[in-house]
């Protein structure tokens, strides 16, 4: 029986729930894909940039080959952009859940621990678990508005802590870890402290604390081209971190993850920055847009956010899959943060839209609420 | 320290060696990448389907957007091409390697045991190793024409056997593995048997196995768009197998992993059957045009193909590193197959090029070899 060859883990395993795509809730509910509202996977609203266009033709002859395993164009542009060197970096495919993946490989042998402060971005615990690490839980406290609890992840650091997950801007709450919490923690351990900073473009700029991976030998940034660079849909992301830990990564990294067409594509976008200065001033100017009109429901709570996503708790009686379910029923797609553990289900993360898709969405949004 | 916090598996890890690129070659020997003739890495030499170029552009403004988890038209085509139900199917980034490293996680607990027979495809030792494997090797026979040495592997088989890596067209040998040898080695064990079939559309049609995948509970078979459908550039590959493993494979596998790009790019070329038929019919007299063309050489040994490459034994007094760089002085990329755990230093893989690169390969060899 091919059964009792399964690992345990794998056995009790729940799928990892993605937010939805257009295509698939047009499919659903017999909508115009192209009238839907997509609020629900913090991605550009703008999309992509436009110099990627004449570049990837360029490159489509080339698509049968194999692509090149580092293409030093690219490394450069990304190290720029970032502002470190290029032996500090490692450029990974699938968004940064490559790179998280790396992180268990090297770190992770069975039994191992990592703690995670939740709720927060729940690919952590699924790459941890999946790599046989035990989870300790920490958390953003809901009644302190989510700020970081500094000691529920001191107090659960030990000899078998391998590494300790930050996310700062935190998804799905919003809001950032002080600086001196992040310090605080580094420096109380041996264990690598993974700081994600998938969102940190759209925060004040003494938040982006990537220059710590240069600082500290236990500190990896987490960086992404799916958000504010626009490139959710090519799968690309970036970590930042000693030489020794991009030496041990690199060596059992998959060769080929990147694609010539993501990697054109992300060359093409740090190349324009006019697009990307854009995409940021805009996107704040979105964001408060949608704040401001959410702050104005008091059947919602909206909560201070540096990022390009907003946590919202709903009052009006429904919890949060019935709201976002007649969110959808009109077209519009926010998420339903009931599958991230450490939430009560009356929450909802609804992401900036362009300044028109805002007007719709608030105008759809008044009427489901009142 | 973070160095204590380190894997010992990592700690002893060494790289794995990529064909290179074109444009790699084209920087160190500073040659124009126009004119290097890149025999390295068993591409389609005919570049990808001409129907991908419309459907890219079509998509290039969702590129801001994640892509589709399960990408429905995709699944079909591929169910379609390979004559499978939808339901035995996975479709991986990264080529076929995420496949293979998703049945690396289903499957292995440290310290369980793969079965390799050597010299072949050199990521199932290194995706095995890095999920804790151990890896009992079994051979190819060099003494009888690389043929599988079926003893070699049934002798290996303990209750700890996980994992069984049979790759049929052999890479780098060429040679198929007899259906009756893959029969008894299936049939004499629980343990789960990968049948690579990255080359198979090159094979006559009796090898092809993958209906065997349908047929035992055991059986994966490992498919590819990186040779004859042209997009080794894209990554993207897929297993055919049980619904038991698949469904397993599918709660841990990454939600993102195709990008957009990609998933266009196969659903094009998957309906372009000309392109297909096209592909295969001139790769096979490429194969033979070359195959023939090495033969006159009494300094070189070929062996007989079922694949888009050959192996060639090289008899003038070079090893294989010098006589493939005396090829990329001249501009030619071959497989220097040094890299391949149990191989002598004198073998080099050769893939088809198109009919005119073929033509000046030859040219180039009759310099090199005499």
């Amino acid at each position: 029986m091919i059964d009792d060859k399964i690992r345990n883990v794998v056995k009790e395993f729940k799928a990892y729930v993605p937010g939805k795509s257009k295509e698939e809730i047009a499919r659903k509910y017999n909508l115009n894909p192209e009238t839907i509202i997509k609020l629900g996977s913090n991605e550009n609203p703008w999309g992509c940039s436009p110099m990627i266009k004449d570049r990837l033709l360029e490159e489509l002859p080339k698509f049968s080959q194999y692509p090149e395993s580092i293409n030093p164009i690219l490394l450069q542009e990304i190290a720029d952009f970032a502002k470190v060197p290029k032996e500090n970096l490692i450029v990974g495919g699938d968004g940064a859940d490559e790179v998280i993946d790396l992180i268990m490989r090297i770190l992770i042998d069975e039994g191992d621990e990592v703690i995670i402060p939740i709720p927060t971005f729940t690919q952590y615990a699924i790459s941890a678990k999946i790599h046989g690490a035990n989870i300790k839980w920490a958390k953003y406290d809901e009644k302190n508005e989510f700020k970081l609890d500094v000691n529920s992840v001191l107090s659960q650091i030990t000899d078998k802590t391998k590494v300790i997950f930050l996310c700062t801007p935190n998804n799905p709450t919003g809001n950032i870890i002080p600086n001196e919490d992040i310090k605080k923690i580094i420096e109380s351990t041996d264990a690598l402290v993974m700081i994600d900073h998938a969102y940190i473009e759209y925060s004040r700029k003494e938040y982006d604390l990537t220059d710590w991976a240069l600082k500290y030998d236990n500190v990896l940034v987490l960086r992404t081209f799916s958000k504010v660079l626009g490139l959710a849909g090519q799968r690309i992301g970036y970590g930042v971190s000693s030489t020794k830990i991009i030496d041990y990564m690199m060596r059992i990294r998959p060769a080929f993850s990147l694609t010539r067409a993501t990697q054109i594509s992300a060359i093409a976008t740090l190349q324009d920055k006019e697009f990307i200065y854009k995409s940021l001033d805009d996107g704040i100017r979105s964001r408060e847009m949608i704040y401001e009109g959410i702050k104005q429901f008091k059947e919602l709570e909206v909560y201070p956010t540096e990022a390009n996503y907003m946590l919202i708790k709903v009052k009006n009686g429904m919890n949060s899959s019935q709201f976002a379910e007649e969110l959808l029923k009109k077209g519009v797609i926010v998420r339903d943060c009931y599958s991230f553990t450490g939430l009560e289900p009356y929450y909802v993360r609804v992401s900036i839209g362009t300044f028109e898709e805002n007007e719709r969405f608030l105008k759809i949004l008044k009427e489901v609420v009142e």
